[in-house]
Order: structure tokens, then C-alpha cells, then sequence
């Protein structure tokens, strides 16, 4: 009798051998799933600035490496004790995972699973090991333990999500990661009051995606602040209504136009940078009483964000988070929906899409500002 | 026919005439109240480690001064424009205004009237001026538009709060500003859920009451924080639960320890003390996911509050607050009612109590750490 478990896959994948380098197209072997876990066939997957802020090695530096976080597959096989999953299911991974059984995840508050806990190194999140090796049999470490440059990935089943067979691959990927980050923190996690404003600093897919959250939330004022002059444009089919250039501005800074526009400062500020000064910007543009600023943007990991004391003492707030304070099986489904029903339009992220061999394309045009989002078909060239 | 509008007084105050020097008790003239003002006769007052703060010109130094901003007193005059108010009503002046008719009155989560702001320097918040002289006719400035350490003082109709008769003078004067600060972050500001976790850095006058607040939110673990080992017993009178010493933990940080205590951090902590590195200690015992940082001491104005970005990220939230996000007017008399019916137990807070001749000695006591709260009664040795 032939044994029917799932057996180890060659396939291709873009390895990054050492920070910063182009990625190689290299084959790749793939680990079958062990228990709790997914074993998916990758249909796409896109670029997001946190792959970069791993490839040039600012955080947890590990090298020879498949990066990639954000993608749309169908679940090839599964291990021992995953239920819910069959071979063919249209699902997307998740750097996030949601057990539904813990303490955080049965709480509204904390979308960080306590079952089997995020962790920024590489590693599966239950044994710490790698589901990859080379052709020559080194192994290859993950990222995120999502790793979804491959043409095949094993992930956990906590973080993978299951979403109906009509929501659109560059959809269902975008949702993977930033377009759920950014609407998220708009309406989980600052919970946008209708007419209130906001400011958005830094306008790529992130920050646009949050101007989209805004909207969904009825906020009246959504100023949009990027050096990047044609973001102004971009960011008006996003929901943007006000934009501001920090180097257009003169002498006076970014919080007083920002104080001005909104005659005391912004109800919630989101930086969508990673870069500490702006976070304080971000901070220093609130309204006194109440502002909240929402800090997304992931920089070096030995960043600080210093604030005022006293003005955070004049009622103000900094929250940060993780996909946007989003619980990813919960809030996926419902933005796919609300995608699909027109009620939050992201389609104008997807600027660009390649084959997986240009992937590093994709790279340089997001690096260079030229891209918000780049799809990679993993069969674009076959 | 006699002229009834209110004349100026002649009364003692206590006053600070340089920064740092034991305060004189003088005579002084108090003008009649203006339009919108309310004189008081006050009663009782304490003194806060912010009438500290100022009295060393850490903020806002101007001199001379006449401190004082936590009291309970009676109306004496009314200016124009007073509705509601009447000689001879009881009263609690407060540092923050409450209008009920502009936008952050209206918002439940904003404490900062916008119709007559608050502002930290001296001077009436209306037209910016004092109400106070010397015996030679010289001008002193208040202090937030309070100074009650003075037999009378004009205030502002927004910043005085009427509350019941019944209510005891030594009650409603802790309530006027660092009971209410303290019972209101974990009530109005944190919101603590029944069954959390709770650390509080500096169990003072405000990390007692924050500790009220916490096990009258249904907390059920409240871990004081401070240097002073006579606070281990205190804090059990007012619902600590736990207790960390500092100087008494070895190689081991307060972090690690409250880590250790809750299984990877407090649902939400509280710095009360006004240091830089307190706060940060502070955001990092929370828990990861959801943990709350509540921001309500008062440093040097200087200062900053440095977090690591990328712990930001994790899902925390750093707030702070005057007043303890309490609305004056509406809190108040609540609190008041909680403690009248057993709920809240503040009268433990009451450490000492002089007259207004030995000011002084409440000045040292609290800085020795030797007091709580010392009640300077006005009338104590006439």
C-alpha cells in the first residue's frame, strides 16, 4: 500500500543569501507540514516594506533567508491535528496568528495570540525550525514563518486564513498583510469617530490604506502628509481630502500647518513610516484632550520614539500594534466583504505585477517610491 | 442707597515669594470676583506634589505666587453672569474647567474644556489676570487660576464644582485634584476590567487613590511599585495587592520582576512620580497585546518620555491625562457618593493636618515622604 503522506516538494523560490543582495530564483526543497500546520501552494504574493526593513537586515538579521509575508495560495496538504483545512481551499497566510481559544485572542483588546506567540525571529512558532533547505541540502530560514517567495510554503495553522473562493487573488493578498494593517488601524484599533479628522503620515500602501479605514469610519478631515508630490493625486482616489508636503511648507513644520488646517490639531495621527521624528510629529499634531496617534511604521529595531511628558499629559494617547489591531481569521473575511461590497476600495494598490524570476524588480520600485503595491505571480512566466 | 457689590478683601494668605523659599504668610488684598468668577472662602486645603513642582519652578516659574489648588471653601461673592451659584453653597475649586456646552465637554473622552482652556502659566483663564495683591498693593500671581492657599480666592465658574453639604470638608478637598487624578485613571482613563492585572510606579497620594480606583474597577492583582518599604503595609490599606521594592530586587529590574509576578506583564500600569525612566520601566511591564500605560506624574517640563519603538509596536498604549481623564463637574460629586457609601476608602490619605501658619511643615513633611495628604485648615487656630 503506497504511503499517501505528503512528501517533501522541490519547487522554486527567491532566497535572500545575504542582507541587502539581490534575491536569487534558486529550486528549493519544502518540508511535508508537521502537525498544526499548512503545507500551501502559493498563487501570488506581494512586496511590503517590512520584507525590505528584514532584507537590509535592520531587524533580526538572518541569512540565507525566503522572505515574503504577504500572498494568496490554496492549501496543498495538511499535517497530523489540522482541522477545518483541505487540499484546495483558497486561503492567505498571516505573520499573525489567532488560536480562538486563548485568553487574548477571546479578548477584543489583544489581537496577539498567547496559544503560540508571535515572535520576530525566524523559525516555525511551535518547534523553532525551517520547512526549507537548498538544492544542497542547507537549510534556508524562513520569514515570519510565512516565507511566501516560494512557490510553496509551510505555515501554521493559526496563521492561515480561510476565505471564500470568490474574493480576488490581489484582493485576498493585499489583505494578507498592509491593506489590513493600515483599514485596521483606523477602525479597530483608533476606532475613527464619523467626522472627526485625521492625519496619515507617509503615504504608501500602508497610510493609504488607513485614508481608506478613515473613510469606511466617516471621517470628515483626512490629511495626507508625504514628500513625494504625486502622492497628492494618489491620495485623493484613496479618500485623502487634504494633502501636505513637508518640504513645501517653508518655515514652519508639519504640526503647525497641521494645527492650523484643523484649529488645534488632528482627533488621530497614524505614522506610517517607521522613522522616529515623524512618530513624534505624528504625536505633537493631536488635539489636546484627546488625540490619539497610532504608530504602524516599523524602522531599526533600536529605534525610539521620545515624546513631550507633559504633552502627553494634556489627554493624549500613543497606541501601536500589530496588523492594524486586526484579528486576521475574524477581520479578513469581513474587509474582503466590504471590499467586494465597495464599501472600502483598494484596488489601487496594486500598481505593478511581475513573475516571480523579476522579483527583484520589485524591490527597486518600491525602494525607489515608484510602486505601492507589486503583485508576484508565482505562474506569470510558466 | 449702600453699594452691595462685592469690595475687596483683606485676608491671610500664604505666599511664595522666590522659588524654593519657605512660603510667609501675609495679608492680601482679594479683588471682587468678575464676570463668570466666584470668590471662596476657603475652608480647608492640602498640598500636591504639583504645588511641589511649581514651588521648585520646574514649570511655568513666575513669583511671587500664592500656590494651593486642591481645597473645599464656601461661596462668598458671585461676579456677573453666575448661574447656579450662590453665597454660602459648598464648593471645591479645581484646576480644570468644565463649561457643558462646548465640544470636549460634550466628547466622553475629552476632559479639556475648549471654552475657557486650560492653561498651565498663571493668570485668569478668561482675561489672563490676577485677583491678588500684597499689603503694598503689588500684584501676585496664582497658581491655575486656584491659589487657595489663601483664607479667600476668586476662581472661575467653570473650574468650581458644587457638591452636597453633607459631603466632609477634608473628603471633598482630597477630591479636588489628586484623589479624583488617581481613582479616575483607572476608572475614566484606563477603564480597568474586572480581573486585571494593575502596576503602580510611586504609591503616593495618587498611586493610593490609583489604587482604589483599581480594586473598585474589580482588579485583582494591583502591584505597588516604590522605594519606601513603610509603603508595603500602607499600600495594603488601600488594595495593593503585591508590592516591589526597587533597591530590594538585586540584579533583577522591576520590569523582570513584574513580569515574573503576572506571567508577561500588567494589563495596564501607572506612573505616578514624573520620571523619565519610570515611564519607560512602566511600558514595559505591561503586557504585550494590550497593555496600557497611564501617564500621571509631572516632571520638569523638559522632559521626555523615550519608549523602544518597536515594543510600541506589540500592541501596547502609553495615555496620559490631567485630572485623570475625569470630567470636574461630573466626576466629583460620583466620587463623592463612592465614598460616602463605602466603595471608595480615601480618608486613609489624610496623613496630617495644621493651620495655615505652619504651612511650612506640610511642605517638608511631603517632601521628607513623611505625609500623604496634610490638610491646612484656615480657621485651625483662630
Amino acid at each position: 500500500m503506497e504511503d499517501q503522506s505528503p512528501k517533501p516538494i522541490r519547487c522554486k523560490a527567491a532566497v535572500c543569501r545575504a542582507a541587502g543582495e539581490p534575491l536569487t530564483v534558486e529550486e528549493v526543497v519544502v518540508d511535508p507540514p508537521k502537525a498544526y500546520e499548512i503545507r500551501i501552494k502559493i498563487i501570488c504574493t506581494s512586496l511590503c516594506h517590512t520584507d525590505i526593513t528584514f532584507w537590509q537586515a535592520k531587524v533580526a538579521p538572518v541569512f540565507p533567508r525566503i522572505l515574503g509575508h504577504e500572498a494568496y495560495g490554496v492549501v496543498e496538504s495538511v499535517g497530523e491535528h489540522v482541522e477545518g483545512f483541505a487540499a484546495g481551499d483558497a486561503v492567505v497566510p498571516t505573520f499573525l496568528g489567532q488560536c480562538d481559544g486563548c485568553g487574548s485572542c477571546a479578548s477584543e483588546q489583544n489581537n496577539l495570540c498567547a496559544a503560540v506567540p508571535f515572535v520576530i525571529g525566524p523559525g516555525m512558532r511551535r518547534d523553532g525550525t525551517t520547512r526549507f533547505r537548498d538544492a544542497q541540502g542547507n537549510p534556508l530560514h524562513d520569514l515570519l514563518a510565512v516565507s511566501s517567495f516560494s512557490e510553496y510554503t509551510v505555515v501554521d495553522v493559526n496563521q492561515v486564513v480561510k476565505i471564500g473562493p470568490d474574493v480576488p487573488p490581489k484582493l485576498a493578498c493585499l489583505l494578507s498583510c498592509g491593506a489590513s494593517t493600515g483599514v485596521g488601524a483606523a477602525w479597530r484599533l483608533a476606532k475613527v469617530e464619523p467626522g472627526s479628522s485625521v492625519a496619515i503620515f507617509g503615504l504608501g500602501s500602508v497610510g493609504l490604506a488607513v485614508a481608506q479605514g478613515a473613510k469606511m469610519c466617516g471621517a470628515s478631515k483626512i490629511i495626507g502628509v508625504d514628500l513625494n508630490p504625486d502622492k497628492q493625486e494618489i491620495g485623493k482616489s484613496f479618500g485623502v481630502t487634504d494633502f501636505v508636503n513637508p518640504s513645501q511648507l517653508g518655515k514652519n513644520s508639519v504640526r503647525e500647518a497641521i494645527l492650523e488646517m484643523t484649529g488645534g490639531g488632528v482627533d488621530y495621527s497614524f505614522e506610517c513610516i517607521g522613522v522616529s521624528s515623524v512618530m513624534t510629529d505624528a504625536f505633537r499634531s493631536t488635539k489636546m484632550g484627546k488625540g490619539k496617534t497610532i504608530v504602524l511604521g516599523l524602522g531599526k529595531d533600536t529605534d525610539q520614539l521620545c515624546l513631550p511628558s507633559l504633552e502627553l499629559l494634556f489627554g493624549r494617547c500613543v497606541m501601536g500594534s500589530l496588523f492594524g489591531g486586526t484579528k486576521p481569521k475574524t477581520d479578513i473575511p469581513i474587509l474582503a466583504e466590504k471590499c467586494m461590497n465597495g464599501e472600502l476600495e483598494l484596488d489601487g494598490l496594486v500598481t505593478h505585477e511581475v513573475g516571480l524570476p523579476e522579483i527583484n524588480t520589485a524591490f527597486d520600485q518600491l525602494m525607489q517610491g515608484k510602486s505601492l503595491r507589486c503583485i508576484v505571480w508565482m505562474d506569470k512566466d510558466k
